[in-house]
């Protein structure tokens, strides 16, 4: 049965050492973040994932989710007392204003919180998971009467949320929805439709279901300039606050699917349901995109999570397993046989997981904190960074952290050999639940699109400019820094890769966008590669700092911290010349075969 | 529900075109392989695969097997009928010789149909693969009263066979092993032990199952050298040929695996079975290595199948689904939208698995008919040559196209978005299926060791030498062909990476096997890479000549067969250097690691 550990070392040393959080001090949620304290929400929250979500995690996958004759939907035997051990712990309003209930506790605590719920249980965190996404959409859109019917209950985790976007013949392309809403007198709207892929659509964790859910109002334009966005709850919420009868909401069936059966899959039956309005009427593609900024974001966070589980399990089974001598000769001529651990082979699988996964972790960190100081920063300048930062990084760590984190699974099951094939081992699970994270939330090529096609051009582009010139910055910074230079070299090389890349983009994309699709993934990766490696930059200075500074018996830590680091520059960062040779290749090729030729 | 379509013609141009099978004329078993009658065979092949075995894919993974409380283990609905139809047809001795009830057909017509069987039902295919594998080892290393008992009862289909090797506590390495043969004074042993992941091990397919089992003689030698190879069947067979009593063999358990449900994996005990040896005492590995070769050939052709399978799906739904628009502006204004086969992406993702796959089957039959000279030619230099070729090419097929093969049903699963992940459409079922490739008959990392630790420095470089010549030749004879400068540029690179890193283990890992095994798994891709496109560039030498000569309409099929040649020239090929870095980076790094620290 597999394991987890939720690193909280790590996190501690990227916020306190690569981060220094301390210098967000002025900002709301942030004064009384000690290290102590910061380190004592970490181990509670630990503790819940290590010692209830985990456990949890194999019986969610063999039981699934069960929908019974009358509609309704249970969940696997434990979710629920888990659920409760979750809400009353207070994490669902973590990072949401006291106002609404909430603790209002830094967003990058909660970050850190979902990648080690996504690796304990990534279907249990599904459930709280689309709660926080639906609160985020209506703290910033829904009126100040939506906000104080739902808020407080869905922060307590008396309710939860759901998005519905997804119909059976449109799921990128949002302009073709059908779900209708047709006006009532009394402002609210009734609301008909079939929705499918609804994830928590259904289930026995709470008293009510609050759906956010995509509909076109009668005689609304065609398109995507035609679409709102309605709150449905699945009970009738009374003036008071107080739980009315049923809506016209029900679940029709829940899906068979490869993975994250402990997470209920519905479609969605709308039928005559009385929904709200939320935001502007034929701006709902707007204030859904506050709920899917975060929740792509927590996405990426899962490829993370599912890596960190995948990769702590094979380093136990690698270290357990006897099996042959090392290349070098025998290294444990007590045992019957080396630990498999001795081969290099297994060396490479297991630090080219790890070498991702803290580079990673510091990439959605440095991000998360932006999205603190966009929320929370009286510095309107600072704030207009942030969110450049934000919105440039969104789509790459969506889909770089969701291909690699799939891909780091699989090779983490490869280290069991026949076992890994095995679902008691538990590693297999860890890959059909990895394989989601790279399709919903939109698909990872939609995710490169999105960066190449409108994050880059966006506002001139400020925000790729801003990136380079820190990332040049901190080039020049430690040119003839000796020490520093394995990691500097490298980031140089990938850097200049990823400028080649961009400047292409903008001398033969600009007039011909195939090309700018052609190569929209492999710019996506490239971008990921530089970013992650300019991550390992920051994390060899400090480590390398404190090394110097050290008299605290971490050395073995900061020496393993760096030799990580040099193995992702020597082994990883090699692929961006591919990138650059793929993109520069252009669309004339793929676009020349006859469509009937595939 | 996914369909299948042999690629029939795609193997005639390969057989007819690229590689002149007539040229083979003079061996046995070719000589009546006129055109005509090599396209009826794969005909029926491919009626079989598509009409009978790929309709119960879905359910072989629905239903599974099931082993009942006596031990017995029933396959899934229909596959009885299948065999029944299979084995009928004369398709297990295909190209065993007549003397044994098989039809002496060439052994690359044999691994075409393992490609068609693989991809409509890998599950399915087991049972009759696992069967050559045991017949191909009884050939060599049986007595010839073994031969006479067992094989035309194999060959017929009526009989079964497996290979036993894997025990708890040992996989990869054999030596471990513990299951003990006690000689009896008839010359028969008796065979006490557990076997594991025994595929096919039981099943109600056939009447009687012939286990092949390595185990040790009682006071043979530790470690590997004392192993030998057993026959054991499953029901005692008499001195006439006709069945007895049961032996003591049977399937304790069956596994919950990933995927191929539809195959029984068994755990098998062995209780004072009957069993005779099969070759010398203690030279099992010897024999158990032949059967493990023509395994290792077959299981690299598995990984083509199923990423065929996945591909054809992938287009079939890409020009099906409509969904936005083209990047260049709208192409069927008739439509809703456009089908996602217009987007660059999806066009990128398509002829990244298509461009693999027409090269890797060009690889598998390049290298079946050295199989066949090996097997049946009276020219001891070309045996040798031959002989060289397989052992060199073994684990590079069945390494890469693996890897690949699964990486590509990814891809494809990709292209049908949030429908991919959802078990009904079929493309999980490939994912899963395809990743156990990458583990059975020797992990992918054990491949790679092989192939830069034994086939690289065999007979002093003799095979890597002979490919070498033969790539340098090609290169050199088109070296000012304009037109085929797109395919032979990016070749030539790539080659030189290959060449270069050959040499860099040569100066680096004869005294350091660490930077041999750290650097074996790029090894093994970039060895593939080139031989994939010199796959291509024998496969545009061939289109080009065929397209200057054609008036029959096939220049569409010509043309798209160019591009997507070149397709994988410019997009697949510029891997090489990042394999080149990798390796030249060595091991120095990952060993400095303590064990602790992972």
């Amino acid at each position: 049965m597999p394991t987890y550990k939720a690193p909280v070392e790590d996190v501690m040393f990227l916020l306190n050492d690569v981060f220094g959080i301390e210098r967000y001090g002025n900002l709301p949620g942030f004064s009384d973040l000690s290290p102590d304290t910061l380190e004592a929400i970490l181990s509670e929250a630990a503790k819940l994932c290590e010692e209830v979500l985990q456990p949890l995690n194999r019986v969610g996958d063999l039981e699934g989710c069960k929908r019974h004759e009358d509609g309704r939907v249970t969940t696997p035997k434990g979710f629920k007392e888990a659920y409760e051990a979750y809400r009353s712990g207070g994490w669902m309003g973590l990072s949401v204003p006291e106002e609404y209930g909430g603790q209002n506790l830094p967003a990058t605590i909660n970050a850190v919180m979902q990648e080690f719920v996504s690796a304990a249980n990534l279907s249990f965190g599904m459930y709280p998971g689309l709660t926080q996404g639906a609160v985020a959409a209506i703290l910033v859109h829904g009126s100040n009467e939506i906000k104080q019917k739902f808020l407080p209950k869905m922060i307590e985790g008396a309710w939860s949320g759901t998005m519905n976007l997804t119909e059976p013949h449109c799921g990128t392309d949002l302009g073709l929805l059908k779900t209708k809403a047709v006006p009532q007198g009394d402002g609210s709207y009734k609301i008909s439709g079939t929705k499918i892929f609804i994830s928590a659509g259904e289930h026995d964790l709470t008293e009510n279901i609050v759906h956010l859910v995509l509909a076109r109002i009668e005689g609304a334009p065609q398109g995507t300039k035609g679409i709102s966005l309605f709150v449905v709850p699945k009970l009738k919420v009374n003036a008071d606050g107080s739980l009315g009868g049923p809506n016209g909401v029900s679940c029709g069936s829940i899906e068979h699917k490869m993975g994250i059966h402990g997470n209920s899959t519905c479609v969605m039956n709308y039928d005559d349901a009385t929904g709200y309005l939320i935001g502007e009427a034929n701006k709902g593609l707007n204030a859904m995109f506050v709920m899917m900024n975060e929740a792509r974001l927590a996405v990426g966070i899962q490829g993370l999570g599912l890596s960190e589980v995948a990769y702590q399990n094979a380093a136990v089974y690698a270290k357990d397993r006897l099996q042959g001598r090392a290349l070098t000769g025998t290294k444990f001529p007590d045992k019957p046989a080396d630990p498999i651990i001795v081969h290099p082979d297994i060396r490479r699988i297991l630090l080219s997981v790890k070498s991702f996964n803290e580079a990673a972790r510091a990439l959605v960190l440095w991000t998360a904190l932006r999205a603190d100081v966009l929320h929370r920063s009286g510095d309107a300048k600072a704030r207009q960074t942030s969110d450049d930062h934000l919105g440039l990084m969104t789509p790459v760590i969506k889909g770089v952290l969701t291909d690699k984190g799939f891909e780091n699974a699989v090779m983490a099951q490869q280290v069991y050999g026949g076992h890994g094939y095995i679902a008691e081992w538990g590693m297999e699970q860890f890959v059909r639940d990895a394989r989601i994270a790279m399709i919903y939330e939109g698909a990872n090529g939609i995710q490169a699109l999105d960066l190449v096609g409108r994050k880059l051009p966006r506002d001139g582009g400020r925000a790729v400019m801003a990136f380079f010139s820190e990332v040049e910055g901190f080039l020049k910074e430690h040119a003839s820094d000796e020490a520093m230079k394995p990691y500097v070299a490298p980031l140089k090389t990938a850097f200049g890769h990823l400028q080649q890349a961009t400047m292409w983009f903008m001398q033969n994309a600009m007039g011909k966008p195939d090309n700018a699709g052609a190569g929209s993934a492999d710019y996506m990766h490239l971008f990921g590669l530089v970013a992650l490696g300019y991550m390992w930059a920051l994390m060899a200075k400090s480590a390398q700092a404190k090394l110097a500074a050290a008299a605290n018996g971490a050395e073995d830590r900061l020496k393993t911290k760096l030799l990580t680091g040099r193995f992702f520059m020597e082994r990883m960062l090699p692929e961006s010349a591919a990138h650059l040779a793929r993109i520069s290749s252009g669309a004339a090729t793929m676009m020349d075969v006859p469509m009937e030729s595939f």
